[in-house]
């Protein structure tokens, strides 16, 4: 199929993969990978696949879609008060790959592991008989008991949401409708910032130590704040207020919705966000935020948890109610 | 696509999935589980993929691809002397699936995982895109320090394999000429026997704990015996003296070789065999021996390893050297 010979399984492994390894992935040499958490620590897992097609774009840059695949999962490992460790790699690649894009890939991927200290452990290639899937499991370590829970907000608490909400949407839509007249209105620079933010997730791993010491429950905004936000309130059996004003925007997004008041509704519920979103008793809020801004990471309170059970509420300025349609992305 | 509608992404964690949880998979009601490994132990960490059409027939039972998918990472787990802890498991799913057959699988996987002790930790579920896809990463443990690795055999140490080799790799040339004349004369009874063992492996754990204490190197065979070794002592810069008749056969096995020798070749280089390959020294192997007899399960010394780093030899009976044209199954 391929104009050139590719490596066999043995010969991508030792001459892509290999590098990658820190000292549990034994240089995946071995069939498995040994890891010990410090003392006093426990491990924290997770898993997030992306296929070509369905989470990304088939042309999108191969070292675009490596720093996707690990920073959905670092992520997940951020919001709930990790520090990353190590993953395992399953790389599921379709008839047609290529060496070149391979090698791009496992570069974009090293780069993105050493930036967050998070080596590969081992893996599995395999092909894929159709799209590239890319799936990583994630591992990482939290104080013993200190694991951020989803499903633990409590009424009272006040709601934070890291960084700024609705840019990966927004940069998602731009791809789709790049000559829109809000596309076009917001500029080169503004068109830039979504772009990037749509492609590259910002793991939120500088805020993982003051959630595990502050917040009482956090999970990542990654299908949209308004259903990640319902999810986290019904798996805790409370309700919450939002002032959809209090959402943080960046300048582009900003922009993109005064030209297009109806980008909104994309921003607060489109996905790819990779904020955190988390509930923190009031008597905490200001160690939390002291800390975040300290980390370099904004943090912003957007509402209250309250002691109902309803679906979140969001209020408009003026204190009318505002609804959204669509509750949450979903990529199945 | 189908008949009826199909539930949620959501729903199907709920109803299918959220049974499977062990504790650390918090009901899969949070985006992460959390484990730590009694103290004095290390935590092993192993993944394996599993694509229809690649890795199995898509019209294989759902139980028995559940058998499969989570049996060839806790025969990793296994070889490497750890005792399962948990797993997670990314689900990419055909656009075809059906909701009977996903029921059929949890059931099977959920059978599977009591079986062995190992709950299900959390996951990802997704559109394939193409065919359906599992990737299962497993977490085992072994006394600190005690994991046993491929690449530490020594010159002197005696090759052992568990069980029998070859019936899975019979099992699917059966599958391919039913009406052959050797898979007429065996009969029905070893007929079934080697499709059974192609369908369902099994893995070794009863072995783990003796391994773990006695085994100077040890790996899976699942890519059939030939290619393995070599693997196993390449990786420890060694050769092999193996006799090819002291190689355990079932008596299905030998039944179908008797008639048509050249099955022989197929038994020793097939895949799937999901048996442990280990290199013991001198010194231990009755202690080894004695404790796998008294797990329940059989072990066979079938060589030497030698301070040479040719290939492993093979001979014949009468001391004539016998060659293997494929080196070692690969499904990539």
């Amino acid at each position: 199929m391929s104009a050139l010979p590719r490596p066999s399984e043995d010969d991508l492994i030792a001459r892509y993969l290999a590098p990658l390894a820190g000292p549990g992935g034994l240089g995946l040499r071995d069939d498995a990978a040994v890891l010990t958490p410090r003392p006093g620590h426990d491990l924290v897992l997770t898993t997030d696949a992306v296929v070509a097609g369905v989470h990304y774009f088939p042309d999108d840059p191969p070292a675009s879609l490596a720093v996707k695949a690990l920073g959905v999962n670092l992520s997940d490992l951020a919001a709930k008060g990790a520090a990353p460790r190590g993953f395992l790699l399953t790389l599921a690649l379709s008839d047609a790959w290529e060496e070149g894009w391979l090698s791009a890939f496992c570069t974009g991927l090293g780069e993105m592991a050493a930036r967050h200290g998070c080596p590969l452990l081992g893996g599995d290639t395999v092909r894929a008989a159709g799209p590239t899937l890319l799936s990583i499991a994630a591992l990482g370590e939290v104080p013993a008991g200190r694991m951020v829970r989803r499903f633990t907000a409590q009424a009272g608490d006040e709601l934070l949401v890291s960084g700024s909400i609705g840019d990966a949407a927004l940069g998602l839509r731009l791809r789709r409708e790049r000559d829109a007249p809000w596309a076009v209105a917001i500029g080169e620079a503004h068109r830039r910032h979504l772009a990037d933010r749509y492609l590259h997730p910002r793991p939120r791993l500088a805020l993982a130590p003051a959630l595990a010491a502050h917040a009482r429950a956090g999970m990542d905004v990654s299908d949209g704040l308004v259903g990640d936000l319902a999810k986290m309130l019904r798996a805790s059996g409370c309700g919450a207020e939002v002032e959809t004003a209090a959402v943080p925007l960046s300048a582009a997004a900003a922009a993109a919705t005064a030209e297009n008041p109806a980008l909104l509704a994309t921003a607060l519920t489109g996905g790819d966000d990779y904020e955190i979103l988390c509930a923190v008793p009031p008597a905490e809020v200001a160690a939390l935020t002291a800390r975040a801004a300290a980390a370099g990471v904004p943090l912003t309170r957007i509402g209250t948890v309250t002691g109902d059970r309803a679906p979140p509420r969001f209020r408009d300025r003026d204190g009318s109610p505002r609804r959204f349609d669509s509750g949450s992305f979903s990529h199945f």
